[in-house]
């Protein structure tokens, strides 16, 4: 007779998941990449010499450097985000974290009470959005375009609030990237963003977790490097880059910031192993690995887009990826993308509706987010397909795709 | 001109680390373990296989086995504590988490609203306690003696409580090596426990990171594995065998619980490559390096058992520890042990002052917490010697240690 724990649930308790049965074979979903590109054999080597030289250092909570995380592995970042995002960061600005989820996590902490209102794209990273959520926090949407978020927008929302008594307590935003629409903020709007920034004196956090994804292997400064009044706090990853399952990101946060943070991060540490390794391993390897890496996204950003064209013809919108490892695409309006989530996930394909990747998601219904980082060439053209034919069946769309008509 | 912060900050982000600028020479805190104890060159051995053959799956959060962890590693913890602890606990039951800090997150999360109440050990781990407060959560801490909680006082808080018409949300225990007595509950008080959680329909959250570390390599079942109600939720680790900066702990929960739980966990997995490298180091060498690290663990307890007669004789009272990496240290009443931490930091020593570490902080001014787990033998000689005198100078304790008296 089992304990019945129902009534001892808190409040926020209310979910239940099912017992994980493995992956739909046409996920275009989430952050994952391709086996192939995880650099196994290089991390292998790097992980032996290291764990040898340094492996009694894990003896300690933190290692040897306290609760900043590997001070060699914050030094790479350091140089790192000099050259890749014109930064400029000491290793004392910079926390190792589980993943740059915890980063944020412990930047809500630190600036968010229940009630406090936080500006970010209209458009945006699902568990962001489920994060302000469940810590009662209200969001505002800020319009974007090609470019990102429209800065006469920002200030519009920051002005409205203004005239409301309250004050965002920081701007969220994706610049370089963006989740899920893909665009990369111009340098000059990044410029602005600040201006208005410093003129309704709110900070800025700024994620670039996909930002060493861009095809082209070029960037602009990120919106950090470009602040001198350290009013910028920034996080980034090595999950897609190197492998999601390694769990480490990085938050940089001016001292006076980082200070209040520090004591939030109760967990004792972020993992040792992979700290070391990366350590090692990054120096010596990632730019080489990140330049393999782009072509063979943007290999796949092609096959999408041409399984899209092929089976979806001119009932589709999309910007062609510049980067990253997902599509933001627009629907006809009767195309309902939550009901398409069931049909598609009955044949095996997994999308993300795009009521769940924006702020106001009853506006967004005929949207989707597909992630093209981990499926196979051959498994995207099959899932798109598959797609279609889930789409038609249900709302009747594509009426034609290819040669082949489907009335 | 930096930009200020004060005035976004949230209610918790109250506490302000300094820069972290090393340990002290004699740190008595912590659950860190002695470098030379860290199995570095298994775990290479182990890693560079491991990566080779798996390191590809990294490419996924959650890799092949979803939210729960690595299936192997999951499948040994179980064979484990079935062997040791004597459980019956299939893989769907377990969770692997970043730590046990991060197991006892999630339970509080699931169960724990503000204002709900527990109940636990009067001497507690400071992490629980400091946990429970920032959550606005009450608890009572239940009197203990040698042999860990007292059955009559738990019964008495439950009563208590139910006639003021409440209800704790789990009764919190660490009965084998209690933090920071010591005690180890006997196996027909374990029982005991169990009739009154029954009987008050309350679950046990049973705490078990130093079960493995009982210097005789005996211990009495888990509570979990003499309940057959579903009524215990578990948790253990292997930072205190392996290494602290590995960051891998696990959850036990029946899955009604787990359930619940699964969905609160939002860090898209725990660190791989201490999965993966567990998975492959512990089935061949776990009960070896446990059974060498106990030895020494023994060791080191005589060592400060010894330190404490020579250099405070009469003037401290202590229980020899049987396992673990603690000892609980009574002093005269006159001595605060919160001052004397000041003190002590300053001649480079950290203790644990017991107000810290008990539910009745006041009442325990004048214990304190030293942990041996980390200082080599002769650091832990020297540490005492200094801490004796650092106590001496400023309480007059103790008067006389060794053949030298101190007037």
């Amino acid at each position: 007779m089992a304990f019945e724990f129902g009534s001892f649930l808190s409040q926020v308790a209310s979910g239940e998941a099912k017992p994980f049965v493995g992956y739909p074979p046409f996920h275009f979903v989430g952050g994952n990449i391709d086996e192939p590109t995880v650099p196994a054999d290089a991390l292998a080597d790097a992980l032996g010499d290291v764990i040898r030289k340094h492996g009694a250092s894990m003896g300690k909570y933190g290692m040897e450097c306290g609760p900043q995380g590997y001070l060699p592995l914050r030094e790479f970042i350091c140089g790192m985000l000099r050259r890749r995002a014109g930064m400029t960061v000491a290793p004392g600005e910079v926390l190792i974290a589980t993943g740059s989820l915890q980063a944020m996590d412990l930047v809500n902490a630190a600036l968010l009470d229940k009630g406090d209102v936080v500006l970010l794209e209209a458009g945006n990273y699902s568990g962001a959005l489920s994060r302000f959520r469940a810590l009662g926090v209200d969001y505002v949407g800020v319009e974007l375009d090609r470019d990102g978020m429209r800065m006469d927008a920002l200030e519009r929302a920051l002005s409205d609030l203004a005239g409301q008594g309250r004050k965002p307590k920081f701007i969220y935003t994706i610049p370089t990237i963006q989740n899920p629409t893909g665009s990369v903020m111009p340098i000059a709007r990044r410029h602005q963003m600040l201006a208005l920034a410093r003129k309704f004196g709110v900070p800025i956090f700024e994620d670039d977790c996909y930002a060493d994804l861009v095809f082209s292997g070029s960037r602009p400064p990120a919106i950090h490097g470009l602040d001198d009044g350290g009013q910028v706090i920034y996080c980034g990853t090595f999950s897609k880059t190197v492998a999601p399952a390694l769990r480490v990101g990085y938050l940089v946060a001016p001292w006076p910031l980082m200070g209040r943070i520090l004591p939030l991060k109760t967990d004792a540490g972020s993992g040792a192993l992979e700290q070391l390794v990366l350590a090692e391993y990054l120096p010596a390897h990632f730019d080489a690995h990140v330049a393999e890496l782009l072509p063979m996204l943007q290999q796949k950003a092609d096959t999408l887009c041409a399984a899209l064209d092929e089976h979806f013809g001119a009932s589709v919108e999309y910007d062609r990826p510049v980067g990253g490892i997902y599509l933001w695409v627009t629907l006809p309006e009767n195309v309902d993308t939550d009901g398409l989530f069931q049909v598609a996930l009955e044949q095996g394909v997994e999308i993300n509706p795009g009521s769940q990747w924006t702020t106001d998601g009853a506006a967004n219904r005929h949207r989707m987010r597909l992630c093209f980082g981990h499926a196979p060439v051959e498994t995207i053209k099959d899932g798109i397909a598959r797609l279609a034919d889930a789409c038609f069946a249900e709302f009747g769309v594509p009426v034609r795709s290819g040669n082949v008509g489907r009335d």
